[in-house]
C-alpha cells in the first residue's frame, strides 16, 4: 500500500488527551485513546482515527503477506447472509446470543460474526475435482457480534476486523498438511507483530471439528487462562477447556513437573472442520481420481485484526505511553523540533532532515508544531513511534542531534548528516 | 499493497461460465460473473472472488492515492451507528427507505449507507480550532443500502464499498476551494481509472446543502440522464433534476446551440453542505481568529469503489469478454502455453518466460492448464487482462512468442528473449 510516508503534526487529524475514559479498565485502551489512535462511537464501536488505522492496515499487511506466503487466495465475502444458509448449519440456535439479525426488503439476513457457512457454499459452486485441491482462500473484513458486555476497548467489540482464512482437502491427512501450514503461518505472524504467543490445544465450541488451537498471548488482563508445564525444557501447554482435570500444582502430563495456569488473552483460533459444515452444504464436494463424491475436508483460520491492534498495545507499553514494534508503527521516526520559533537553526534543521528522511522513503512523523518541550516530548512518548529524533539549539551548536529508542530509552548521539541514515536502520540500541 | 504478482491458473480459484446468470441485464454483470469475478449471494449482495477483488483493490489504490495527494487524511469510521444521530440529523426519516435498521444488545443502530451525521459527531471532538482547518479525511468502507430492487450486478446493491471524503472548513470560501480540490482529484480519478466522465450540476437531494456535481459517463444502460449541449466547444452540462426547465432540443443556455439529452451511470458525486450538518452537532464548531465560536462549513464526496468495477467493465469490454485497462487490470499479462502437455520446449520456455515475467516484478496470471488452445484463448479474451503473450510450438520453432492487445487486437511477435521486457513495458501498439 502506497502510503504518505511523512506527516506534519500541524496537519494530522490527532488530538491527545491527558485523561483517559471512564470505561478504559486496561492500558491498551486507555492510551489508544489518549495518543489519539481510536475513539469510542458506541459501546462496542469504535473509529479509527489516522493513526490507529495506519497500525491496523500495517497488521493487515504482515498478516496478508503470510497468508499469501502460504499460498492463501484473498477474496471478500458479504456481511449480508440470508439466513437460510444459518439455518442449514444450525448455528441460528448454537450462535443466536451473539448474531445480529436483520430485516431488509430482501428477507432476512444475518450480520455475519463469521464465514464458514458463505464460503462453503461459495465454494461448493467454484471447485469439484481433487485437481483443484488443496485449496486456502482467506479475507479482510468486518464481522459484527452481538456482545452482552463490550469491554477493553479493541479487545471485545461488536463491530470487528478479521483475517478468517478456510482450506479446503481431499482427506483428512491432507486437511492436517494444510493445517500445519497455516499453524505455521501463524507462529510467524505473532513473531512479526512481537507477541509471544503459546499455541495451546482448544475445545472447538460451536465452530465445531476435532482438533483446535488457540494462540495465546500471557496476559494479567486475560480473560482466559492456559495450563503450562512450568518445565521451560517441556513445553507442554493446554486450554483449560481441553484439559479441565488439570488443577494448578497439578502434574505436567508430558513430563510430570508441575502445571502453572497463566491468564492470557487469545490472539488467533485454528480449527480443523473436517466435514462439519461441507456435509451439510449441497455441492461442497469433490469427485476423486477415482471419480467418488466426497465432502471437503475444511479447516479454519481466524484471527481479529482490530482486535490484535490491542493485543500490541498491551503488550507494548510504559507508564509514558504506547511503545510500536518497527513492524506495526504508525510511522518509524518521530522527528522533535524543539523550540523551531525560537530557532531558525532549529527549523531549518528540521525541515532538512525531514525532507531527507521523506526522500529516504524512512516513514516520519514530524512535530513542526508551536508547542513547548514538555508537550513534544510527552506526545512523542505517548504516540510510541519506535525511533524520536530530537533537534535542539543546544544540540545544534554541535552539530548534532539526538536518536532515542522508545521501547528501550537508549540514546545517541549524531552528527546532523548521519542522523537520516541512522535512523531509517532504526532505532539505536 | 504487496501482491503476489505472478498466479498460476492451475492454482487459482476461478471457474469461468459458458452462460451468464438469468437476472444478468448489462454486459458488465454477465461478464463479471461469466469471467469468474463474482459470484451472487442474495439479491445485491456479491462475493468478489480473487480476480475481482484484485480489481478491487487496484482501484481502491488509485483512489487512495489521489485522496492523500490532496492532503486527505484516511480514517475509518464505523458501519453501526447509533440510531440518535440520525435522528438529529433527521435522516431517519429523510432516507427512511434505504435504511436497514439493527436492534443490538447495545440499543438501536443504523447500519450505514452514508458517514457525515458519524464524521461530523466525530471531527466535533477533536477540531476547535481554526488553526486545524482546513481538514479533509476519508474512508474506504462498507455500506448498506435497503434497495427496493438491485439490479446491473455491482452497479446497485445492498452491500457495497464505497470511499467516502468530508472537507471542514472556516467559511464557505474556503470550502469552495477545498471542493474544487477534490474535484480535479474526481476527475484525475476517472482519466486513471479509464473514464470518460461528465461532470454535471446536480441536485442535492436528501444528502442537503447548495452546490452538487454527478460525474456521469454516458452509457446506453444508464438509469440517469444528463443534459449537453451539443456544440462540442461549448461543454455545458447539466442534470435533469437541476435543470428541469430543459427539454431534449431546446437552446443550450449557455452557447443557444441545441440540447441533448443522454443517458448515463453516475460514477460519483460531490456536495457543498455549508453548515447543513455542523449546525446540527453540538461542538461541530472552531473558534476563528477572534476567538469567535462557528460551525465548520463541509463537504462530502463520494464514489462507490464495487459499483466502478462495473462501470470499468460497461466501458471496457467487447462480445468475448472484458478488457481492462492497465491501471485496474488483476495482472498485466496473460501468459499462454499452448499445447504444453504435448511439447516440452513449449513448457519450458513458457516457464521461463513466466519466471523472468515475475523476477522483474511484471504482474502475470500463466494458463499453464492442460487445456486446449480454443479454452485457453477464449478464457484470455473473457478474463481480459491487458497483454497477452502466446507461447506455442510453431512460434517456438522460430524462437518467438506472441504478444497481443486485449483491448486492440494489436500484435507483435517477439523473439524469446525480448518478450518479458516488452510486455512490462505494456501491451503492442
Amino acid at each position: 500500500m502506497a502510503y504518505p510516508s511523512a506527516m506534519r503534526m500541524s496537519r494530522l487529524l490527532l488530538r491527545t488527551l491527558r485523561d483517559a475514559p471512564a470505561d478504559a479498565e486496561v492500558a491498551s485502551h486507555r492510551l489508544l485513546v489518549r495518543a489519539g489512535y481510536i475513539r469510542r462511537l458506541a459501546s462496542g464501536v469504535y473509529t479509527f482515527l489516522p493513526l490507529g488505522l495506519r497500525v491496523l492496515h500495517r497488521v493487515t499487511e504482515v498478516v496478508r503477506e503470510e497468508m499469501d506466503g502460504v499460498g492463501a487466495q484473498e477474496l471478500l465475502l458479504a456481511a449480508l447472509h440470508p439466513v437460510d444458509l444459518w439455518e442449514r448449519s444450525g448455528r441460528t440456535i448454537t450462535m443466536d446470543d451473539v448474531l445480529i439479525r436483520v430485516h431488509a426488503k430482501g428477507g432476512e439476513f444475518v450480520l455475519a460474526p463469521t464465514h464458514e457457512e458463505v464460503v462453503t457454499a461459495t465454494i461448493a459452486t467454484e471447485v469439484d475435482s481433487w485437481r483443484d485441491l488443496p485449496l486456502a482462500v482467506y479475507q479482510v473484513q468486518t464481522k459484527f457480534r452481538d456482545e452482552a458486555r463490550p469491554r477493553y476497548g479493541l479487545l471485545r467489540t461488536r463491530e470487528l476486523i478479521m483475517k478468517d482464512a478456510y482450506t479446503f482437502d481431499v482427506s483428512a491427512e491432507a486437511m492436517g498438511a494444510s493445517y500445519r501450514d497455516m499453524y505455521d503461518a501463524y507462529r510467524r505472524i505473532f513473531a512479526r507483530l512481537g507477541l509471544a504467543v503459546t499455541p495451546v490445544e482448544a475445545a472447538s465450541g460451536p465452530i465445531g471439528g476435532d482438533v483446535s488451537h488457540e494462540f495465546m498471548v500471557a496476559s494479567e488482563i486475560g480473560e482466559d487462562h492456559f495450563a503450562r508445564c512450568s518445565s521451560p525444557d517441556c513445553g507442554w501447554a493446554a486450554s483449560i477447556e481441553a484439559a479441565p482435570q488439570l488443577a494448578e500444582g497439578g502434574d505436567c502430563p508430558r513430563c510430570g513437573a508441575v502445571v502453572e495456569l497463566v491468564r492470557a488473552v487469545e490472539a488467533g483460533h485454528t480449527f480443523q472442520l473436517g466435514t462439519t459444515y461441507s456435509a451439510k452444504f449441497p455441492g461442497a464436494t469433490f469427485n476423486d481420481e477415482g471419480g467418488q463424491e466426497l465432502p471437503y475436508w475444511m479447516g479454519c483460520y481466524g484471527m481479529g485484526l482490530s482486535r490484535m491492534v490491542a493485543v500490541i498495545a498491551e503488550e507494548h507499553h510504559d507508564e509514558a505511553g504506547l511503545c510500536w514494534p518497527e513492524s506495526v508503527a504508525p510511522y518509524q521516526v518521530h522527528l522533535l523540533a524543539l523550540g523551531a520559533g525560537r530557532s531558525p537553526a532549529v527549523a531549518e534543521a528540521a525541515e532538512g532532515l525531514y525532507a531527507e528522511l521523506a526522500g529516504a522513503g524512512t516513514s516520519v512523523l514530524f512535530d513542526d508544531r508551536d508547542a513547548s518541550v514538555g508537550v513534544k516530548f510527552a506526545d512523542a512518548d505517548l504516540l510510541g513511534l519506535p525511533t524520536q529524533v530530537v533537534v535542539g539549539a543546544k544540540g545544534l551548536e554541535r552539530g548534532v542531534a539526538e536518536l532515542k529508542a522508545r521501547a528501550t530509552g537508549a540514546k545517541t548521539e549524531l552528527p546532523l548528516d548521519q542522523v537520516a541514515a541512522a535512523a531509517k536502520a532504526g532505532p539505536p540500541r
